[in-house]
């Protein structure tokens, strides 16, 4: 096979003179550790942080979880971690919309199953670790905090955190996985031409967490993303393996009810009971959840290039972070290593080449799922809740029953399909499009069953 | 009158504690120190440079010039500047326009004697500092670099350029007047919530400079901006008092004609010859100039907020890069001072009030020149050159008869009136639908100077 060979034999050799350095031992860096020694590369992962193998789970301030989804999935399963993943996983197979008086109803995601997969972003990053180091032979050096980088030498200034000693690593290439606020990013910034953006959301969250939803009414629904839509802001649940919920509050910065309008433990848990009736009783550390820790922002950043001279590339949130909302950050950079790989694939170790394909190719999907990511977060904190949206998706199911290649939902095409997402986008749009026609129907809300679907019918055949 | 007596008395009682630090002794850090010491206040101004006014002229690398307009003038006047500055100047009255085969049209800027004034950017800066430092008892530190800066101390660390002795300079302001590539702004980048972009245009630049224009058969219209528009590229000169022109050829980086594609002497002169038959022979170190210097690349930089707590501003370019093509750059970062000095007149020395009020006051209209400056680049290469770019100026010349008060040009509300850039965006807009709708009628190229009066008329009435 084309790729065992390319990937064994070949690579051994070519990159024998190869040494790749990684910045940022997170989710993203350590999978690519994984793809680039499977290449026959000598790779070395350096991260400000420790080992989060040798940290005291309970000590840890945060219980950060995320979803995982078919397209990183796939990125996983090239590499064959896929399976031990999904044994730390939690699905979920719809969500549970929670109203102002406490009802909830349940949308599931889909008729065949479809899920999204909880996971501990801790769990996560050890399972990465361990494989990239005992599979591959991956070097990783923690506690390492990255100063500079002089992009011409592909030279890496490190501080030692135990030490205070400061070092310099000459490598072949440089990987910056280091994140929204990626140093190696900010160095290339300084750079001639290089593009780049990074812009606030007016909204910032909190962390709530329920250590254990046990008696609660809706406690039989737990394996769903919760969600309580309420227009301007939003609480968003998602399940961990040990029954506890880890919610966020996102709230505007200011304004009513904002942050900055919620002053005092009174005004929080009056707000929280009006809002979220049947969660709050739920919340026993709120006040200090709330007001202990600092309000976490979201932004949303892009650049451009991602890669210089063949030496340095950028991947990852280093390269697009993403607000949360579609909870595709992690499955994007996942996804960026499988597209690398497939230039690594094509060119082999012309790295000028592959860093070329790889920025020319993954940008248009980085630019859509920014995109996805902002306008996602209107439809969960707004549409969701209302009449008219679940008017739409009946619409949008009728379709997709019509035509499921023609017509898939952008939900799907971004989470069960791993649609390219710039393709997900305009294919979504068009699909919004003709779903608003339908819906501009006089009266299309008082339409009966067959009534709806004769119009739908009808709207397809005018395409 | 109330400004003076806030100017001098209440001035030097409230801001006696005050130590104002202005990272940048260029244009609009020498004047922004101006407009700060006439208020009583401490101010020193810090600068990387050597003092400009004990460099070697003869042995300046570039010519550079800009040119400043009435806005500029506004702000020289209120501090009792201006004249000295013009003094300085050579007034343009209009654009002559080359076109391939070396034939001129000279577009006058108005019936009025309207005119911009170029000027050498260390003239003025020279001026400037001169002034700050003999009138008001500025105080200029120049060789020291800014290294960093800590916000919430307003510590700023310089490194001596010429002992290479570190030391951190506390202040109670500090203004970042640092230019495009402004410290101080780096470091405002990184803290939360601060939106931040730079975009590279796809065109660079190359100076080409016409030592002298001895004999040239366009030499009697020296009075003018000259201008050789070539739809995807462009090449610009501006007077100098000796005679002398600077030019600056703007071509795509890439495709074909760009930087990428003249490679060699003889693809520079074949191009200039066939491109720009009037100009080349006066040009003799054009290859000189083109090879022996880095392309310019031209940024449009934008960022919110300006401020920090009330200790930290930036200001001019390090707040609002934008492109030169409106030669607007050093008029924006000169009426920045005016808005704040009107801000000062308000708030007194309610630092939080007053940076509150610059920065909301005036991110509009610096995001207004931003989009300005852009848009006059299409209209400059490519436009201008145009028939129905005359027809368009004849229509708006019309309008501006019919009603003076109501149809300026976009040019003239930025150039002459110091229109606020959002009012003069917005209106500019308004006009060009307008004329766009006269410019829609049939035929309307072949129309006689008395129809197409007549059609005006009509268009203006059914407004």
């Amino acid at each position: 096979m084309s790729r065992n060979r390319s990937v064994t034999q070949d690579g051994r050799e070519a990159g024998r003179d190869e040494r790749i350095l990684i910045v940022g031992a997170g989710l993203v860096g350590s999978l690519l550790s994984i793809y680039l020694a499977r290449r026959g590369l000598r790779v070395e992962v350096y991260d400000r942080c420790s080992d989060p193998r040798l940290v005291d789970l309970s000590a840890q301030r945060s219980s950060i979880n995320l979803s995982l989804c078919e397209r990183g999935f796939k990125a996983l399963d090239r590499v064959g971690i896929g399976n031990a993943v999904r044994a730390c996983c939690v699905p979920s197979y719809g969500r549970l919309i929670h109203d102002e008086h406490g009802g909830v109803v349940f949308q599931p995601y889909g008729d065949n199953g479809e899920c999204t997969y909880a996971i501990l972003r801790n769990d996560l990053n050890r399972v990465l670790i361990d494989f990239a180091e005992k599979s591959f032979g991956v070097a990783f050096r923690f506690d390492e905090r990255c100063l500079d980088l002089e992009p011409t030498t592909t030279t890496v200034q490190f501080e030692d955190a135990k030490t205070g000693l400061v070092h310099n690593e000459e490598a072949t290439r440089v990987f910056g996985a280091d994140g929204v606020f990626s140093k190696i990013r900010s160095r290339l910034e300084r750079l001639p031409r290089f593009n780049y953006s990074q812009l606030y959301l007016d909204h910032g969250y909190s962390e709530l967490n329920m250590p254990s939803i046990e008696g609660v009414p809706w406690a039989d629904q737990r394996l769903s993303v919760h969600l309580w839509p309420r227009g301007g802001y939003l609480l968003l649940g998602l399940p961990n393996l040990d029954g506890s919920i880890v919610c966020s509050l996102h709230l505007p910065l200011e304004g009513e009810p904002s942050f900055c309008a919620l002053r005092t433990e009174r005004d929080l848990l009056r707000f929280l009971s009006n809002s979220f009736p049947d969660a709050v009783d739920y919340m026993p550390n709120a006040v200090a959840d709330f007001f202990g820790h600092r309000i976490n922002y979201l932004v949303t950043i892009r650049c451009f290039p991602w890669t210089f001279d063949g030496r340095v590339a950028l991947i990852g949130d280093s390269a697009h972070a993403i607000v949360p909302f579609f909870a595709q950050g992690v499955n994007a950079g996942f996804e960026d290593c499988l597209v690398l790989d497939d230039c690594l694939e094509e060119h082999g170790f012309d790295w000028r080449a592959v860093f070329n394909a790889y920025q020319t190719r993954r940008k248009p999907d980085a630019d859509a799922v920014s995109d996805l990511s902002l306008h996602h977060f209107n439809e969960l904190r707004d549409s969701v809740g209302k009449p008219t949206f679940h008017l739409k998706k009946r619409i949008e199911k009728r379709l997709s029953e019509l035509d499921p290649e023609r017509f898939v939902s952008l939900y799907s095409m971004v989470t069960f399909k791993a649609t390219p997402y710039a393709e997900a986008l305009r294919r979504g749009r068009e699909l919004e499009a003709l779903i608003q026609r339908i819906m501009e129907t006089p009266a299309i809300a008082d339409k009966t069953e067959i009534e709806l679907n004769r119009l739908i019918d009808q709207a397809v055949a005018a395409v």
